[in-house]
Parts: structure tokens; sequence; C-alpha cells
């Protein structure tokens, strides 16, 4: 039945890999008076997904900036995702410049623009409100389970807002409408040990299993130093073997593997 | 006296902006695991001495990536700061990308290597440590006060750790070997607006002060939506006519001016 096998062979592959950037946009990430938090929220939701964020750019509110950010890494990556820059005043201007990017107009969304009016105000403040509804002519919404004002998509950018607790409310509808790729699995184990005790065995592990991606990470802690040693790769049947490895070379170097997680 | 005046013009001239460029390397930053916190240390800490940060990138520890982004980074700005991948182990390669990006050889620092060889430990292991001296031929040391392997600069990329500790421990001894620009103050004041409530008015306020930067940021807290007003600029002499307007417009829109902040 070769039609057959032939179909199972196409099912049994592996997802591909599929890669994601993200922008943030805001004059206040780069003056330190906002600490940012989105690009973790954002790593976390979409690797769950197996979109892997392979760069993230922090940039001022400047059009020109915005507009050839958009244009540099937009071919470079499946996904693009921007936070910030949509809200109602005149340094929200992430709407217009994705509108540039593209060529294409800003259109006032009628979706949007009913969500917004379902909050009565004054003609003036409704006029700034209204500047929300702006969209690229051509996108689709992105929900924001806020009921606030909608994000928005188009081509393979999705502009969502900067508070975090809106922006999570927009990327987490957004788990349907994106391919999700192979996921990175990863698992951990701890040892007080430095760093460079095991940092030859470490490297022959990585060299061994050339398609995960090993690191360690230092800290200090309670007066004494450790590392944790992470093993990520989306091959779940052999990190299983890397880890026993992991663990022999702590106990190797005199240490005890403590803490192991998967994640 | 034409000479005097000349002389005494040229004192009171203005520091001229000076921009930087940060550079956050590692895998665990995009990936999720970590929550960086360098950048918004950085840009506290350079903008206190007149450095705006004007742009951030966080890129994964692979070489071809970390060589371009400093060969395209590093002609647009004063000054580059790299945080992480300058620690022992076989992903910390930070010290020969930046090496290749400057098209010199990786050569041991005899000083760094005295610091690490204080610490006695056994060949393999001093080995690794010894990594930790590898600097790009003609790079100066940046100072760890942590009394751990110093970080380095050559050019004006400057390469300091990714551990925040360590990393806080360098960047807090380059304040006499920078120049220091014109140093940005901002002034805040909070109002129990929504943005769009004063958007048209704070809008009037930016295209009479030009030169200063306002940004409004809402948040909603014990159940009300609010709104910080911040006004940035070097020019203190007219930030609190800036701030006055502000306030007014506030107290126009049926709200109170509250928690004013200068910094």
């Amino acid at each position: 039945m070769p039609a057959m096998s032939n179909s199972a062979t196409a099912l049994a592959q592996p997802p591909r890999k599929v890669t994601a950037c993200v922008i943030i946009i805001g004059n206040e990430i780069l003056s330190g008076r906002t600490q940012d938090t989105n690009l973790n929220f954002l790593a976390r939701t979409l690797g769950a997904w197996g979109i892997q964020i392979r760069e993230a750019r922090v940039i001022p509110d400047v059009p020109e900036v915005i507009v050839e950010t958009l244009n540099t890494l937009g071919p470079l990556y499946d996904y693009i995702f921007t936070t910030g820059g949509i809200g109602p005043t005149h340094d929200d201007i992430t709407a217009e410049c994705v509108a540039r990017a593209f060529g294409v107009p800003l259109v006032e969304s009628e979706e949007i623009a009913v969500r917004i009016r379902q909050r009565p105000a004054p003609p003036e403040i409704m006029a700034s409100r209204l500047r929300m509804a702006r969209i690229p002519a051509g996108a689709t919404l992105i929900d924001n389970l806020t009921g606030g004002p909608q994000g928005f998509r188009i081509g393979n950018v999705h502009v969502m807002a900067g508070i975090p607790s809106v922006m999570q409310a927009m990327v987490t509808t957004l788990g349907d409408t994106l391919e999700h790729g192979a996921i990175v699995r990863s698992c951990s184990v701890m040892a007080y040990l430095g760093e460079s005790q095991i940092a030859t065995a470490f490297a022959a592990v990585q060299d061994r299993y050339p398609d995960f991606d090993l690191g360690s990470y230092p800290f200090f802690r309670d007066d004494r130093y450790g590392t944790n040693l992470v093993i990520r790769g989306t091959d779940e049947g052999r990190m299983q073997n890397a880890l026993d490895e992991v663990k022999a070379l702590i106990t190797a170097a005199g240490g005890t593997p403590e803490n192991v997680v998967f994640e």
C-alpha cells in the first residue's frame, strides 16, 4: 500500500520550525522609565505554540525607524509581533507606520469603532478614542479580551498594545490563527558547581547532540555559586539521554544533580 | 573683548547628544527562560550620564548574527554595550565574535588571567575559566567590582557580563571613561483620567514644545483608569512651563494633577 505509507510518512513528518521577531515600540522602555515584560510573556506564549522568537528589537516612537524596522524584519521571519503605540494620543503612531510599511491607506475599522462607541464620551474625547479604530486597509482584527479596542494583523505583522495586561488579552486569542511549529522542549538541572567545573564535559555533550541547544546559567545565591544547565530541543525522545549525560558529568565533577525540571 | 566672549560662548554650549545601543546576547532571553533586566538598568545608569539608548536588540548565541549585528550597529551610535556570553562555557562566544567583527585576533589578557588564577583550580577547570581571559587584541579592560574576570572595550563596543549583578558591577565603573552628553530630564504627573480625555490638549502642548518628548502611559489600578503624563527633554528651564500647561489641561478635563515627580 504505497499510497498509504506515503501518507503515513507525510503525517509523521515533524512540524517545521516557525520563527518570529518581536518589535517593542516605546521611548519609555529605552529611557528606563518602564521595565519591559512583554518580550518574556510573548516568548513563553509563542514558545508553547512552537513559534520561536529569533530576535527582538526595542525601538523609539520615531516613524521612520518603525517603518524601516518593519520593512527590514518582515521578510526574515514567519511572524512579526509588535507591542506599543496603539493608544489614542499623539505619540501612538504604530498603526500609521504599519500602513506606510505596507503601502496602504489607514482606514477606520467599523468593528473597532462600534466597540469604542459603546462607552459614551463627549465629541472631542470620542474623536481621540476613535484614533484607536484606525487600521491599515486590508488588516484583520486581533480580539482584545479586556473588551477594549482590538489589535490588528496585516501580512505577517501582528500589532498589539503595549500595556502588558492588554497585550496578553490580545496574544492569547491568536493560538488558532498561527501555524504551530516544532515545540522546543527544555529540561534543566541545577548543581552547586561553578560553570568552569563542568565546561569541558558539558561542551562534549553539546558536540554529541548538535541539534540540541545546551546552555549554562551561573548564579550566586546564599553565598554559593551554582549553575543551571539547560538542554533545549525538539526531539523529546533523546532529551532524557542528554539529561542523563549531563547528570553524570555533574556527579563526575563532584556535584549533585538537583532540581530537574522538564518544560 | 571678542576673544573672551567667543570663549564664553564656547563654554556655554550645551553638551551634545550622546547615543548608545544595547545588544543583549542570549538564547535564554529569547526563549523566555530569563526575564531581561539589564536594559532597564543600563538605560537608567547611562541616562544619568546623558547617554541616550536609541535602540536595543536581543539576539541569539549565533556567531554570524552577533558579528553582523556589531558591524551594522557599531557605526550608528556613539557607544555599543553588549551583555551576555562572556562566561567560561562553550556557548560563551561574545569575545570571539567581537574579535571577528573588529578583524583582530583573540588574545589572552594577562591582567584577567592573573585575577582568574587567584582562585586555584585543577588544570582542566582552570583551562575553562581562562576562556574568560580571552579578549580581542587591542581591547582595554572594564573593571568588575565583584572581583571576578573583567569585561572589555574595543572601539566603541563595551562587552559586559549577562548576570545582572556582574553587569552592574562593570557598567558602574565606566562613568569616567564615557562622554557625558546632555542629560534628559523628565517630569511626570498623574491623573485619574483616560488618555483620550486629554489627548487633544496634550498633543497641543507637544506642538508648543517640539524639543520635548511628551508621552502618556495609561494604567488601570484599583478599578480606576489613570494616565501618567511624562515630559522629557534637556531644557530644564522650560520644563516647569510645560508641566504647568499639562497640569492646567488636566484640571480643564475635570481631573486633578497628582504625584508630580522630577527625575
